[in-house]
């Protein structure tokens, strides 16, 4: 009982302090606390809702889909009457915290982030007005917005906040790396863990770091040699208007990165053996060993955390003032 | 003590005679007893599985949504390459126990069915060849294989017998009407019980009856006066090549009908009304009343039961035989 109660401050005290993990650069990633499940449970609602699409037949887990670890491994995404999307599609997975949201950090916020698509004409081509008036107009979600927010008001703000705190859930912890770092020296292999070592000594760590091993920082693709592709997308500079913003794109998160491929933001690499390849080759200046190679890889995959247990909604009816979808309308006579 | 057995064998007696329910033309919606538990988690991994399909992106689930009522709600559905379907996606729910499946009774079972879209070039878009490929070069699957199956063969009839077992298990039980049925005399209003006296008193228990309230057998659409629609589907001339059976369609299930719009083969009819009012006027030469059409949809809202509780299932991720996809590679191109 003493030996218990002596453990426990103990874990208290270093928690409070953070300094447990300090010696690593990442941290372990924490399961969620729910402050408001009408809220999470009208996001998951909407997360998988087709009307907020043109067509009503995409929606957010369409290309972020968490049976195959929030992305659609597709080396960019399907839109709205097949269209091509330019960029792979990020995983919504430990999405939050991040430093922005979309490759370019266009978005601040989740919410944010989940206003693009719905009105992005490549991928749901829907526009805010009309997911607004759709939601609205189906009378089972009267009593979700009620519940989430108070009153059954729809508007986007709401909609995308709502979508923001499902995803914010969508954290993805215990993986064996974690169990490692929370002292469990037998979670991982010797090999692994000359994986790890190795992906430190090398240098990953100085972008991929953090409870995600990515995402808080934006960094040049190619800073040693230049990373040759013919997709057009030019990151940052989309944004800032500034030539030295050019191929700058938000680091990757790699939890799940063993289920996220195709990788980059191209999806041009389509196995992690070449992604650890390629970036060590353009980042680091590093020509890997196919062993070096391996152990990289092997830590990598150490990663896969608990996939989110999500029962899958089921979604009201339209009601009488639902307008119609008609996803072969000319695009003319679009609302 | 006496009371209660006495009702336990009364119970007993009568549902070994199966005449509790005798005097109405439809029977409650059971729950199905699952016999093989790893045949039906396999089944329902493949029902969401879009690597069934060449672009990797369509799976069961896109046309039959469990979210909304096991359809996808459009006039006809959007298959591989954004293709227009020629028919109303028919609900997946409660489907088992039908006569055939599909709208012209061209499968006989549901395995069967789970067949044709996956190699359709306007749905799915694969071949059955590539399908078996594909699940087999996922080393994740083969536990589950082995679990369901006894060992790890992958083929096209295993694929589509767990499918079909996890299909099996979609029924939506306890709506309202089947809580009437079973003695609850105030689960259903007067209104709605008017509804169902009128439905069954205008005929139209003649070909929707059973426990679906329909999927029994094949029927005209058009038995009074001709059904008028652009949409070129024959029915089961089709399959048999007899002009007699021209316009004879698998007569639908109206189980959870408030959820399964818009109606008919070709979807023409938007709304519960409209499809009361032309099934009226076209099979049974009446021309309802606003208010007896009002009567037989509150009837029919009232089956509406529980969804199924699909907890949403995790798929393991590609093996490095897996072929690659390309949803915009040239047709040619497909293998």
């Amino acid at each position: 009982m003493k030996k218990t109660l002596a453990a426990l401050t103990l874990a208290a005290l270093f928690g409070a302090a953070g300094t447990t993990f300090a010696a690593e650069p990442v941290d372990p990633i924490e399961p969620v606390k729910i402050e408001n499940p009408a809220l999470v449970e009208l996001g998951k609602m909407l997360y998988f809702e087709p009307r907020l699409s043109r067509s009503g037949f995409i929606s957010c887990n369409s290309c972020h889909n968490l049976a195959t670890g929030g992305v659609d491994n597709l080396k960019t995404s399907i839109g709205d009457r097949w269209a091509q999307g330019p960029i792979n599609s990020p995983t919504v997975l430990n999405s939050y915290g991040q430093i922005a949201q979309f490759w370019d950090g266009r978005a601040k916020t989740l919410a944010e982030q989940a206003a693009g698509p719905i009105a992005n004409p490549l991928e749901m081509a829907s526009t805010h007005e009309l997911a607004v008036e759709v939601i609205a107009s189906i009378p089972g979600y009267a009593k979700h917005f009620e519940a989430a927010f108070g009153d059954d008001k729809v508007d986007i703000k709401r909609i995308t906040d709502a979508i923001a705190e499902f995803e914010r859930t969508l954290v993805t912890p215990n993986d064996r790396f974690d169990q490692w770092l929370k002292g469990n020296k037998d979670a991982i292999t010797k090999f692994e863990l000359e994986g790890y070592q190795l992906f430190k000594s090398s240098g990953c760590t100085i972008c991929h770091n953090g409870a995600q091993l990515g995402g808080q920082s934006f960094q040049k693709m190619g800073v040693v040699r230049p990373y040759e592709t013919t997709n057009t997308a030019e990151g940052v500079k989309t944004i800032s208007g500034r030539d030295q913003d050019r191929m700058s794109f938000k680091v990757p998160v790699l939890r799940n990165v063993e289920l996220t491929y195709p990788y980059f933001h191209d999806g041009e690499a389509a196995t992690l053996e070449k992604a650890v390849e390629v970036m060590g080759d353009i980042q680091l200046g590093k020509r890997y060993t196919e062993e070096e190679t391996a152990k990289i890889v092997a830590f990598l995959k150490t990663l896969t955390g608990e996939q989110p247990k999500i029962v899958y909604p089921i979604l009201p009816p339209n009601g009488p003032k639902t307008p119609a979808f008609n996803p072969w309308a000319p695009a003319e006579a679009k609302k």
